[in-house]
């Protein structure tokens, strides 16, 4: 029996969403790379696109849009969840508390559907930006019907209609963590889907797997790193004295990528349009001396930028708090969630592994008298 | 590379936790057999074998269920997520969005640690049974002191006392369900945990994967079979019928068991001494006649009666109503889930397995206006 820890070499199952070639730095949603969808599309083309396996036509995406808009008010239960949580719950703790209470309370996101995946896909931005108004004590804002699907969550988190500079990059931002073949988040909702539950418990069972700093919880620490850094001068001395200490730099290295991560190449130029000039010069300082070092420190490991270095710049640029990274990420990646419980419907086997016996026995407790009704 | 749809036939990890021998029908906690753990031990007792590798001294008990009683009580707010949701949701959809508010509104159940375990163990059956009530227009109780675990559970829900019979069952009960090797919601667990999450949201996410009737969904679907088939005449006719019809029976059959499963031997047991005769003699009915004519029906395909069959019978005795099968199951797994977190992070590793590309590509989009800020 094939045995792998952490499933390392192990091809799980079928998928025609999108594809991960680490060796040469490619990502592609259905066999178009992402870089072409970043400058030729929108994040509802690419929703689209997952969903119905073809971009939309025109007509079709108006159509989709509309669809899109007219789900992406909460039911008031769910706001008064969030106003329970608030104001010291973690935002992916309240993300997943208030997606699970929209599953509870609206049965059309527990459809393994499109329309259970649009159900909770339109919802997770407006559940979010609730919540952060909520913790600072404000009224959650309406969604707005003429703002595009990411450009809207940043107006309902901050109060202000983006520039046109930022919606353009959170939209991108949007485009660009949409999928990615079977990470743990991912794998995790379609073992969920696999025992005929629901779309929005897979969902919610992603968003707790999205959590973990080992998979979408760290672009705040990369955010915590540069705070820490603080000047393009002390960018080598903190660094080396990092990796002299034997500390992770966040930010860099992937475990499918051993060539940059594509997402990283786009997020870098979206950065520098929508960071101030001497922020995204100190960006770039870190990064150039983070891969020197590297280099230096472990030679032949192939340490690239990973996606989280420009994500926590963009995310950060277009004015979204440090702890609000990982939720917007999951906010980007429910598109990628539900397009994979329905590819997993589709074609549908119980997932359920094989453990290995470490322990011990057979033994006996021996001696001792019976519990008895 | 090794491939596995369902990932049958891969082993995914060691476990020192328990051991399921499917061709001999044996299930063992900690080299422990269920039958002399069903026999000698009480749940508080085999919850602390799994979360500490050995039975507890008796003063090591007392500790233990002193610890356990102290934790019982769930926060005031969660009670008002539950408000939010009642009557409407379903009990798992209540018992998700309940379990993930108290890992928001209680950081310790949150610690992936024994504290953790048990602030998040302790609780699941208040949860429950407060939904139970508020669904009824009744208020929560408060849990009782001087009851074990699983029989405060069933007082919290009915608000009557079990009799020594129910309480006695509905431990063996939870006992039984406690863990089951690498199983999806287990295994969901385990993932979530992979990447740093968190206690409270590896256990919410395995509560959505047991919900699929492929896992722990289907013991009410024993019961409405039972209730359609009615009466001991009828059974030969009702199941002759629905597998010349290709119906599936439920409650029979097991991917993992080629032998009778060594809970539904116990469940028998328990089932005869808290159903009413007649009950008992109409589940036996039923059961002998599904043996038969599966095997007539379906030769050599060894077919036995799984732990759905009898669960869903003691449950029905001891006073659960038919959509609490799955959320009691949920709550004795909970003991499970999180021995299975705790060792996850005894020697951790991201779980994180690949897909086999089956999509188009690569394309382009061709010519095309790019989208611009």
């Amino acid at each position: 029996m094939a045995s792998s820890k952490g499933l390392e070499g192990i091809v799980a199952g079928n998928t025609s969403l999108s594809l991960v070639e680490g060796e040469i730095g490619r990502l592609s949603y259905r066999g178009y790379s992402i870089r072409e969808l970043a400058e030729k599309a929108t994040y509802e083309e690419v929703v689209y696109l997952l969903w119905q396996g073809e971009l939309p036509t025109p007509e079709q995406l108006a159509e989709f849009n509309a669809r899109s808009v007219a789900e992406r008010a909460v039911p008031e239960g769910v706001i008064e969840v969030l106003r329970l949580l608030a104001p010291d719950a973690a935002p992916m703790d309240a993300l997943r508390t208030g997606a699970s209470a929209l599953g509870s309370l609206l049965p059309k996101a527990q459809g393994t559907t499109i329309e259970g995946a649009l159900a909770l896909t339109a919802r997770i931005p407006t559940i979010l930006a609730a919540y952060h108004r909520l913790r600072q004590g404000q009224a959650p804002l309406a969604p707005r019907s003429d703002l595009g699907h990411a450009a809207n969550y940043l107006y309902m988190l901050t109060g202000n209609e983006p520039t046109a500079a930022q919606a353009y990059a959170i939209d991108r931002y949007f485009i660009l963590l949409a999928d990615h073949g079977f990470n743990a988040s991912t794998f995790t909702g379609r073992i969920v889907a696999s025992t005929l539950s629901d779309m929005c418990s897979a969902v919610v069972a992603a968003i707790g797997a999205l959590k973990g700093p080992l998979h979408g919880g760290a672009p705040s620490e990369v955010l915590k790193m540069l705070n820490a850094i603080g000047s393009k001068e002390n960018a080598e001395p903190w660094i080396g004295s990092a990796l002299a200490h034997g500390e992770r730099l966040m930010g860099f290295g992937h475990r499918v990528y051993k060539a940059e991560d594509p997402r990283a190449d786009v997020l870098r130029d979206l950065a520098s349009h929508v960071a101030r000039r001497e922020r995204f010069e100190f960006f770039e300082t870190v990064e150039r001396e983070a891969l020197r070092l590297l280099e230096e420190a472990k030679p032949g490991r192939r340490l690239y930028t990973n996606v989280e270095y420009y994500s926590a710049v963009v995310l950060d640029a277009v004015g979204l708090p440090g702890d609000f990274f990982t939720p917007t990420f999951a906010a980007s990646r429910t598109a990628g969630w539900t397009a994979h419980v329905l590819e997993q419907m589709a074609d549908n086997r119980l997932i359920r592994p094989h453990a290995a016996w470490v322990g011990r026995g057979p033994r006996t407790i021996g001696e001792r008298e019976p519990v008895r009704a």
